[in-house]
């Protein structure tokens, strides 16, 4: 993925927004998804830029391309509810874009909370769906709690195992504010993220405790050691430090999106890249998502919510602060302050990315920069 | 609390399991709790005990009987629905034990999703309400995923704050096998248990780096900088191993568990115990939960999905060994391995907390061992 490229200092350029995501929408468009579809997929990418998540925008394009190149993701899918009840329902993404899926499935969820006060969506067959954070943040715009979370390919090891089994398996919620802004939690079940890992190897750098083991099992602080069949820990770390918790958080999220709509949990779920092993069996369709949100007014008055959202960011921010740190950082404003930035001034988008989308514009005739 | 007297070796009495239930049970009843009540408390109580979670069943009874014997929880409380939509509703306690409110606000969670496929209730003037678990495994006998989350008293603090802002905020969810034993997961989401930190100052031992904080703010390995005004550490410790992930979760819990219900939220969470500090003002109407429940037919067929769920336990068992340990647990089998050995041989209760129990019998005339 070239995001992982990444040295410090990093070559960029900076792009409007716009450009971006209009790029990307042609590029959609140009595989013949349909107007509408690309644009929401276009949406979602950007919005990962927007707000600083660059391993999830378009430095996955050239996945998204290289996938609709060869038929492995369908562009025209006929999205299906498999099953359902008044507040639950399983939806069929016929392996279609997750950015299209994703979008659809959770606006179903979003429909049934309003008719019965929540939704619950589990997904099957479909594909990697972009930040979390982007479905969270929809379910805002109907005074509801958003909630969203994906499998993805097996790169972490459950505690006290030697192999990958899960993926990072993200969780995201978020509640609305009054006047100040939304508490948006979008968070891997993993300690940290595999880009860090291969900007450490690339710097030659050692990596810190508790981020990874080797193919064998042991601890390593060694990059290179985990990229060479080693694997992501789970947040927690070792068993003393909670490590079964993280463990058990990535299950939780295995099983909600895949076990219970039919897709590919755990080591089977099918690889989001080209030329990467596949799983050694099937055991469902495609990867899983699963989507909830609740409407505020079927507990609470969402005026009085939201006030109490913004008297809780209050006293948690003026909470002491540990010596030598900013203090507490209410979560979601790291992304919120990004997306401020960059909606001004600019995407800054690395020269390995660049490149990337200059090999999409070669291949497709699609003009950038 | 007793449990925290803790030494190794221990020294403890082998109690039948019935012996204690029927003991808390008469204590409740004691203090005009009616008889249904004193026995539903009773069995959440005896499940810890029988599940190896000795925090949290007759070490706590003591503090029950405490708070019951001052007036300060409601043993006849009138349980009520506050506002409702079709599957979702918030629950006033009236003050009533957490043993009796959380099990009758759960039973509404549950039969809202018999009604309309998923139903989520949050639980405001409530009191400490025992094992997170209890609550999913009632779930699991009506063929749905259960859900239970609870706030509790500040111990813990946010990645870079410098004080007690949170409590230990458990998560807990259960998925059900066909042949195996379901998948129970019940996680604090601090990195580690409040009384780990007092048995290692007993010991004279120091802690491991990342379960605490001193009154300064600063990791501490020193449990009594803990205790003199420190804090408890989030699950996944420091920034770079993903604290502000487990502060995220913690979050989560406190506002579906309080925010959304009306209850006194983060450091306002009253406290459970006698001679404790009040919080510096109330926010709402005592601790708060938060449970659901969704009927699995709703997304897929029950049989098919307990035969992935064995599956899925299968292969993570069968996951490659890190050498030098017991291999990959799956979430919820110690405890269920706990309760096989306790039903059958008795539970052993440390010292301390027998001569709680012989306090309250004392006390109470209700005769004890």
């Amino acid at each position: 993925m070239s995001q992982l490229n990444t040295e410090t200092p990093v070559d960029v350029l900076i792009y409007p927004i716009e450009q971006l995501r209009e790029f990307s929408e042609r590029v959609f468009l140009h595989f013949g998804v349909p107007q509408d579809d690309a644009r929401l997929a276009s949406e979602v990418l950007a919005t990962a830029d927007l707000r600083g998540i660059d391993s999830h925008g378009v430095a996955r394009l050239h996945t998204y391309f290289d996938l609709l190149s060869i038929g492995q993701i369908n562009p025209r899918p006929i999205i299906s509810i498999v099953r359902e009840n008044a507040s639950t329902a399983t939806v069929d993404g016929d392996n279609g874009l997750g950015l299209v899926v994703g979008p659809k499935a959770n606006e179903i969820a979003m429909d049934k909370a309003d008719a019965v006060g929540s939704g619950w969506v589990s997904v099957r067959n479909t594909n990697h769906y972009g930040i979390a954070g982007y479905y969270v943040l929809q379910a805002l715009k109907r005074d509801q709690i958003g909630w969203a979370m994906t499998n993805a390919t097996k790169i972490v090891a459950p505690l006290w195992g030697a192999e990958r089994m899960l993926g990072t398996n993200p969780i995201a919620i978020a509640f609305p504010g009054k006047e100040e802004p939304p508490i948006v939690i979008d968070m891997a079940t993993s300690a940290v993220a595999y880009g860090k890992i291969e900007i450490a190897r690339r710097k030659r750098e050692p990596i810190p405790y508790g981020w990874a083991i080797d193919k064998d099992g042991n601890v390593t602080v060694d990059p290179g050691k985990m990229i060479d069949g080693g694997a992501l820990m789970p947040l927690g770390l070792d068993r003393e430090t909670g490590g079964h918790k993280g463990f058990a958080l990535a299950s939780m999220v295995d099983i909600l999106c895949c076990v219970l709509s039919g897709a590919n949990w755990g080591p089977f779920a099918p690889p989001f890249a080209l030329r990467q092993e596949l799983p050694s069996r099937s055991v469902g369709k495609g990867i899983g998502h699963f989507f909830g949100a609740m409407r505020i007014d079927g507990f609470i008055n969402p005026d009085e919510f939201k006030s109490q959202i913004d008297e809780w960011r209050r006293v948690f921010k003026a909470t002491k602060p540990v010596p030598g740190t900013p203090g507490v950082i209410i979560p979601g404003d790291p992304e919120r302050e990004a997306e401020a930035i960059r909606a001004r001034e600019g995407v800054p988008v690395v020269m390995p990315v660049v490149e990337d989308l200059r090999d999409i514009s070669s291949k497709t005739g699609i003009p950038f920069d």
